[in-house]
């Protein structure tokens, strides 16, 4: 190791730190904001214990599948343990448990703060804007600083500890063991209790939104929290670790020295400093607009990221100024992706308001304009990616070889740089959603809840910009895996003396054949989910009944009498897991399988196939989602006829139909990505030496 | 030109010779077929009438279209004509129009023939199954048999004038340009005129289906003709052609002796041979069962393939058992991929049922799971198409350079061999759907509609089939066309004493930029059609409320007052041609962008994303539809509440998605790939000299 790595190494640690005091003061102040009625203390109470049940389950389970994951990696990876590498694979298996818990800690922690926000921000929305403003943006703040902070410190003690980024592949893996349970687990639990509740509740008794008799009506305010909170943190965590690990993977392969190792750390570092820094300077007027306030903390963070790293360039030796470019590249590529997002999802655009207005003609029009405009939405986001893969490589390429694919992981860093204001803007979304619906248990009055609207607006349309950066962003980090993946595989290669891999060649039936298969698995794999939500909610939907039936006095609202809550999301919790795990384990059999058919070379297809239809079914589906939630809410607020009206029915089933969609499958294929690339990097060893044909 | 080679242009201008003859027979048989009831004799002369409204202007505008391309192929193709090579520009630009000439003679006699079967089958429904069969099938027979001919009959004739295989992708891409209007066009019309039908009458006015007084309603017919019968063969003829040419080229590269080619049209030869046979040995009991007969005969033509080709193998000198290997498995694949397809789409298997049951739920449901078994359906096809081109691979490798992905097209010409027995079939479903209608219409009582019925129901199950079949062969067959396009492009870069491509790497971030935005292009094109289909039902709805407005008497039904059904049938076809040409622009431009980008790299890249996600998303599209068509059909027969229950609605609902799903968009992506590859390989030469990066 040489000294200015070591410095980086340090800096890490430090910025990390500082992140997590900024964090814990964040915390300190939302928990000094006042709390009084008694009736928000109530039902955020519950909703904070629902939470805690889906998670304690939750990580029981992952605790279980970590572990027999953790045993395996101890006899088998990087290679198998009776090669002699021993302390290798106890390297990689720690640094598998460490991924999981890191993660863990954070989404805790985020949930955690989360549901203590909700009823804050909504008891400050009797004073105005922007003390609501500020208690779930700072509440979400504390999320997005802990999962920037913690990926920022476990790689860099991985990587100080052992010396080797192979094993970060594992700390990766371990990342994103907990993101496939807490992103897809949480995605159906987060839509079977919506289901559950709207169907028994609205639909069959015809009791409010957010009635309390209603035993799936906590679960569904949990599922808020599980899903967008602390999915979406797991996502990130795992992206944004599988970007740093992928660049450190090539770069570690690069050359002799360290600056290009350095460099990766010090993006990082940047990264979150300028997070912070924007984080901090978010600000709203008394009267302010919530989602500018969110828009220039973005901006403001994008500036300062460029601004330091040009800096950082200029003075660190051996910091090359094309890397900074190609960095530079991805952000702005990110950026971009997030505002074209905005164009085909946000109210004020035309996008919205024309399926709105098919809806007019019934609910096939909406599924059907919805589903096409869904599809042309995917064509800028993939032409986004494809132009900032080629262009990080164009700029990369004269500095030698395997620079190029270098430069495309730090496109992808850099894309990834602003992850903390990102996750800070997506988990303020749930906290005010729930701020408004407690808003109105507590009877804060019409002022109140106005503002509560207004700031829930600005989540909704800060949302979609950020999914799509965030799809955006592991589709650059899963190009660059691709890149690791080829490392490793050249390292098995090159120890058992057989001849590298120089790329994986269409024209190759081998690559073809793992093409094709890896881009149906994505498919397959989001139909799985999307049925298992419905067999969920099935299951649910019998447990209401259940309790409507036995308890009595339940249904009339006796004083004191009290559904089982926690039964609802005990049922949701189990089932969500129980659909999970399926669709999970075939994309991992698929991986194995392809691999030992086809090898190294078929793999290489494969993760290609999966990506290619990954990233065009997440955005078709994110962006679908979205469109129909909108195209509701927006003939809610009066237009093509209002609530209640033909195209309202029709708005609303569309929305049914975008729930699953958005909150589910979509966002969840990423994780899928990302852990079938994993998968296929630790097993590389395994696929060199076993395959039938090519 | 050798002997056998000889031998075998002389054995394919016989042979579709033979074809010709015997559907004329056919053609003769069924004009021999009495037609006595005057009303259905109306509707009938007035289908035929909207049909060849429909024609004229559809090859009205595709002359425009071919003189334009013709002009620019004479200036530009193969290379320019200041280069020197007149010659072979304008045997391409004859090539080509004679491509788009020979498939409007097949389209328009089929249809033809289509529109005399249908009230010839009602009529003989009255006197049972087997002759209303007999004419149904035959007439549908003719359609294969002039398909099939004209292909094999225009390659062979391009082929012996010119010498040089290049030439026939010219004469492809005239097939590809009729199929693109035939198919898409086609599908839109026939979708404007379904839904319009539907609004005003059913909807509105609450009259029945077939009403005569509704000015749509002969579109509606005549769609049903114009998209499955024209444009289904259009497509097939494509596909076909294709196939044949990109074999062609491949062989021609291989080395210097002909048996190669020979064997190309000695397969296609017996194929036509074997489809013959098939169609004169299709039999019914009097109380036969349709499906079986419909299938036996397929079966009986796949076994006449096998061993035909395998006798040629054994007899004729130079003939590889390893291409046929390649070829037979093919074939088998394509028979998998029919049986799974109809496994997802036949309401006697599980699938169909669980989206009935799940409707009981409401439509968010019956979207949701048809979506999901959608996205699952495309697994086995897609596995199959990849086995099928790995183990031709692997067969044909052995044989040395170039012969593996010989293998591979040979592979794909052995999937299509039995095409003119897959046409026949598909091509006897439109003509039965009609059957019914007149039946009803003629007034020809309970027994001849029940019948008819079962006629009909037959009809759409062996569509399933056939459906998942021809994307299964345009699979399969543009992979070979990438092997012809990488043959072109090296011809063009040996030309300019460049270094030759041995493949697209994935890992070349210029192959990675054509793969995404290659993917994103199926998505777009299909969500251009599904709109188009949207925005052109609104103009024929318009001019159908203009029509009960202004024509005295024509609301009431007075005697001897008639709607303008050509009006109709012009507005449908103008929007149509009107949607079609921007969605077919747009895959057109994008393949030009994306060569002056990246070069010949970023095309292959480019390709393969399309192939990729068209067939992913072909193949959801087409199932998903079929599923959601006989989930309602399933629903009306009684079950789940039958006719009227809140399933049925709901299924209505899934139903009315599904149509421009399975019928315009889904079929129409095969047509996008084959033209967009052939415009990628004609333009080669440009390509390789100007482009930016790679």
């Amino acid at each position: 190791m040489d000294n200015q790595l070591a410095l980086f190494y340090g800096l890490s640690v430090l910025t990390a730190a500082i992140a997590f005091a900024f964090a814990a003061y964040l915390y300190l102040w939302v928990k000094k904001q006042k709390t009084q009625n008694a009736r928000i203390q109530e039902v955020s109470a519950l909703i904070k214990e629902g939470a805690n049940t889906f998670m304690r389950r939750e990580y029981g389970v992952l605790a279980k599948f970590a572990a027999v994951a953790a045993v395996l990696i101890l006899i088998l990876l990087p290679s198998p343990i009776w090669n002699g590498n021993i302390l290798d694979n106890l390297s990689m298996a720690i640094a598998y448990l460490a991924g999981t818990v890191l993660s863990a800690i954070a989404g805790k922690i985020g949930i955690m703060v989360a549901t203590l926000s909700n009823g804050r921000s909504a008891e400050a929305a009797q004073e105005g804007i922007k003390p609501a403003f500020l208690v779930g943006f700072r509440g979400g703040a504390v999320m997005g600083l802990l999962v920037v902070g913690c990926s920022l410190l476990g790689v860099a003690a991985v990587l100080m500890v052992t010396g080797n980024a192979s094993i970060l592949l594992g700390f990766s893996f371990g990342a994103s063991s907990l993101a496939l349970f807490a992103k897809a687990g949480g995605g159906i639990f987060t839509k079977t209790a919506d289901v559950s509740a709207d169907l028994t509740g609205k639909v069959e008794l015809g009791i409010p939104e957010d009635d309390p008799r209603n035993p799936a009506v906590v679960a569904d305010n949990v599922g808020d929290n599980v899903g967008d909170v602390a999915g979406m943190g797991a996502d990130l965590f795992d992206s944004n670790v599988a970007a740093m690990a992928s660049a450190l993977v090539i770069a570690q392969s690069l050359s002799g020295d360290y600056a290009n190792v350095s460099m990766v750390f010090c993006y990082a570092i940047l990264g979150l400093l300028s997070s912070i820094i924007g984080i901090a300077a978010a600000r709203i007027g008394k009267h302010g607009n919530p989602t500018r306030a969110l828009n220039s903390s973005t901006y403001v963070t994008t500036a300062v990221f460029l601004v330091l790293t040009a800096a950082a360039t200029a003075i660190f030796e051996g910091f090359s100024w094309r890397i900074w470019g190609a960095s530079a590249t991805g952000l702005l590529v990110g950026v971009i992706i997030g505002i074209t997002t905005d164009y085909f999802t946000d109210d004020t655009k035309p996008i919205v308001r024309k399926v709105a207005r098919a809806s007019g003609s019934g609910p096939a029009f909406t599924i059907l304009s919805g589903v096409s405009y869904g599809f042309i939405s995917a064509l800028p986001a993939m032409v986004g990616i494809a132009v900032s893969a080629l262009v990080a490589y164009q700029i990369c390429a004269p500095m030698g070889d395997g620079y190029a694919i270098f430069g495309i992981s730090m496109a992808a860093v850099g894309m990834l740089s602003i992850v903390g204001m990102i996750i800070s803007n997506d988990a303020y979304g749930p906290i005010v959603d729930n701020a408004r619906g407690l808003a109105e248990i507590g009877g804060l009055g019409e002022d109140t809840i106005r503002t509560a609207d207004e700031l829930d607006s600005a989540g909704n349309t800060v949302k979609a910009v950020t999914k799509g950066f965030s799809i955006g962003a592991a589709g650059l980090t899963v190009i660059s895996l691709l890149g690791a993946f080829m490392s490793e595989a050249n390292a098995a290669l090159a120890a058992v003396g057989k001849e590298l891999i120089v790329g994986f060649d269409i024209m190759s039936p081998t690559v073809f054949f793992g093409i094709l298969i890896g881009a149906a698995i994505p498919a397959v794999f989001s139909a799985m989910l999307i049925l298992g939500v419905d067999k969920n909610a099935q299951r649910m939907v019998a447990e209401i009944h259940r309790q409507f039936d036995s308890i009595e006095g339940l249904r009339e609202g006796k004083e004191g009498v009290k559904p089982d809550y926690g039964r609802c999301i005990n049922i949701a919790t189990t089932g969500a897991l129980k659909e999970l795990i399926p669709a999970g384990l075939i994309s991992i059999l698929a991986t194995v399988v392809v691999g030992l058919i086809g090898g190294p070379q078929a793999i290489g297809g494969f993760l290609l196939g999966n990506i290619v239809s990954g990233l065009l079914l997440a955005l078709f589906m994110s962006n679908s989602g979205g469109l129909w939630d909108n195209s509701k809410k927006y003939i809610e607020s009066g237009q093509e006829g209002g609530k209640g009206s033909q195209a309202h029915k029709a708005a609303v089933i569309g929305d049914t139909v975008g729930d699953p969609f958005k909150d589910t499958a979509g966002p969840s294929i990423n994780t899928q990505i990302t852990v079938v690339s994993l998968v296929a990097s630790l097993l590389s060893t395994v696929f060199v030496q076993f395959h039938l044909f090519g």
